[in-house]
């Protein structure tokens, strides 16, 4: 990378960061005690945004599915959990020549039943810990997944690149278990399923590379590991991750499954199917990474008459105000009441994610709703008093359309 | 209470226990590791319903308001977030007559940038570490809101009572900021909001009371408090809490407000507004003991064709299945595929939770949909190919109605 353009990609980072707190989506942690580094707040925005990227994980991935089992697991785990999975002895980063082992420990209890444990350094655990609690509850056949979306704290030696690494942040991850046998076709499968899911969340598919792992560099167990990176301006880094980690965690967990639709062998009456351990395809996606790269997706600059203008290109699904609504003049009441009632409180009870915005003069608010990514702005004039319709504004083209407003609601249901 | 009424009481909690770990709601954490007290794992049925729960505050006291702000905070704070709050020093319960600290501890960092941390014992402190952040970010006038749902942790001496008194849980909270001669108005306000959304999710308001907690037992900020109360088998303990704290927190953390709509002294131009200490309602939820009361509120026995027939008496919107979806035969194909394609595939995508269920007989399907608490079962039967109408069968009454196919979807919005 040349010295200009690395200049100007530490521009986009810096500018992101202090976009994200002056306009309320991300904040640093514990700010006003002089921060806790590794730690960051979402404000109202980035919540929104951080809950619409998560519900349409969800909703992909579970809800729509008859396969996939939801799980929220403790963060507290007791420590017998990451002695079996290996994250006691292994899971270590170096430091000055020793292993200092990432997980967060803590005391659990009081006096002599206290016990250590830790947070978890991953939501996997959680999952197939549950294992036998969803077989025994919902009798799932093979293939099935448990999904979970939580929490997950590693003790990170050197935090930074904001959301990149932290030692707090969140993760959706699905345990999809399989026969043996089939693991190349499921793992087919969920590359595309991610790579399906990265697009209609509206990431920059041109900034998204697949590293196939090679095998030194995979842990022992995988056959298979793909890591998905993404071109942040501080280099291409891991973004999410797809694994084949065979029979190699429920292995560890001593667990195992009756698979009714295994050929049995002929006499032998009372058997039903055979106990097989089955493999895994482990689809996991960062939340917090996911909304980086989705900031450096839709960040955009262009100019409009002869001002730079900042906007956020999110897709109206995704964006966390999907319109915002105002009245031309913030004095006219008359204006203010038909923009408020007629307009704002049934697109607010609809949607929810709907904004007021009344202050400044259009061109203004026009900039402000670009900069946190609102798709469509709603104004409300003179001229609507007697036709009843509004100007729509694009957000991405700035063309304005005019809409009646008994159609509002379908036009935007449209645009989602 | 009479010795006969109390075994029934802990009776109905084995029951309830019972239920949520056979059918998939809630499994003891860690559980094949001999578990860790004081912590629970939701399984897809328990996590659906947390979610509607969570959802359904949201959408009240965040989504349909303009006053309101959301934010997630981290977990990890900087432990002077602790000492500010009084929480490092005030903070503890009798243990052996000495005073025994419940917040949980860790270390986060290496080596000589190691610092002490605290999972937070409580969402609400970040919040008002936020509060500059969203006033600088949204500029909101009084009174406006904070609203936070997150995981919160407090090392119990003593865990009991399944979700009552756990170490990790979850909380829903309002930071609710105004001008301090408005208390008594927005704390009206607020225990009228948070009565109407106890009705809206369905607990039985029978069981639900409430304390005013005397001036003895308050903290010394506080001039007024109610807990909200709930009988549960195991007593009437608290399940809500609704706080007027005065200036407390900003004081403690050395926050204020900017009153642009205070009256201004004549002659001091350059001033804008008056510089005040909000003052804080603060409506708190617990999501787990939203859950159990809610469970305890819902759980119903009678007597079926001489049977006792279990069934958890949901409100659509909080069920976590709407629907159950069934073929009358599994081994008619003609039938399996009408109920599949077009009465199982299109709800699906259209309710999300919506189950298929072809396991055993009719009878046997409808008790197991009752136990779970879906609100409608539909059977695809012989008929249904000619006419194309379903019958739809209500949990709570029994009773069976033919619906055109085509009307289902509105049907079941009407329900919800």
């Amino acid at each position: 990378m040349s010295g200009n353009s690395k200049n100007k990609e530490n521009n986009t980072m810096e500018k992101i960061v202090s976009l994200c707190k002056r306009r309320g989506f991300v904040f640093p942690g514990s700010e006003i005690y002089g921060g806790l580094a590794g730690t960051y707040d979402f404000g109202h925005l980035g919540l929104a945004l951080k809950n619409n990227i998560k519900q349409s994980w969800w909703k992909r991935f579970v809800d729509s599915r008859r396969d996939m089992y939801g799980i929220d697991a403790a963060i507290l785990m007791n420590a017998k959990v990451w002695q079996a999975s290996g994250h006691l002895a292994n899971f270590a980063d170096p430091l000055d020549g020793k292993k200092f082992n990432t997980m967060l420990k803590t005391e659990v209890g009081a006096g002599v039943e206290a016990s250590i444990s830790y947070l978890r350094p991953e939501t996997a655990q959680g999952m197939f810990v549950n294992f036998k609690n969803i077989v025994d509850a919902f009798h799932p056949k093979l293939p099935f997944g448990l999904a979970q979306i939580g929490k997950a704290f590693r003790n990170e030696i050197a935090p930074r690149d904001f959301l990149f690494r932290q030692r707090e942040f969140e993760q959706m991850e699905v345990e999809y278990f399989i026969r043996g046998e089939e693991w190349e076709k499921y793992f087919e499968y969920w590359r595309d399923e991610m790579l399906d899911w990265m697009r209609e969340v509206g990431l920059n598919m041109t900034k998204v590379h697949e590293l196939e792992v090679p095998e030194a560099e995979r842990a022992h167990y995988s056959k298979r590991t793909i890591d998905f990176e993404f071109e942040y301006p501080f280099g291409r880094k891991e973004l999410f991750g797809l694994a084949y980690r065979a029979d190699f965690d429920l292995k560890n967990h001593k667990l195992e499954y009756l698979d009714e639709e295994a050929p049995t062998e002929v006499g032998v009456g009372a058997e039903v199917g055979e106990k097989i351990i089955p493999h895994v395809i482990e689809p996991t996606f960062g939340v917090d990474r996911a909304i980086l790269a989705l900031l450096l997706s839709v960040y955009t600059e262009d100019k409009k008459d002869g001002e730079v203008r900042v906007y956020l290109k999110f897709k109206p699904n995704i964006a966390p105000v999907i319109c915002a609504v105002s009245p031309l003049l913030k004095n006219k009441p008359e204006l203010v009441e038909y923009a408020f009632e007629k307009v704002y409180t049934p697109l607010k009870a609809e949607f929810g994610r709907v904004a007021w915005d009344d202050n400044g003069n259009i061109g203004k608010r026009y900039r402000r709703q670009d900069e946190i990514g609102t798709p469509l702005c709603i104004v409300v004039d003179f001229e609507t008093l007697s036709d009843h319709a509004v100007t729509v504004r694009d957000r991405d083209t700035g063309v304005q359309e005019r809409i009646k407003v008994t159609d509002l609601q379908n036009y935007i249901k449209r645009k989602i």
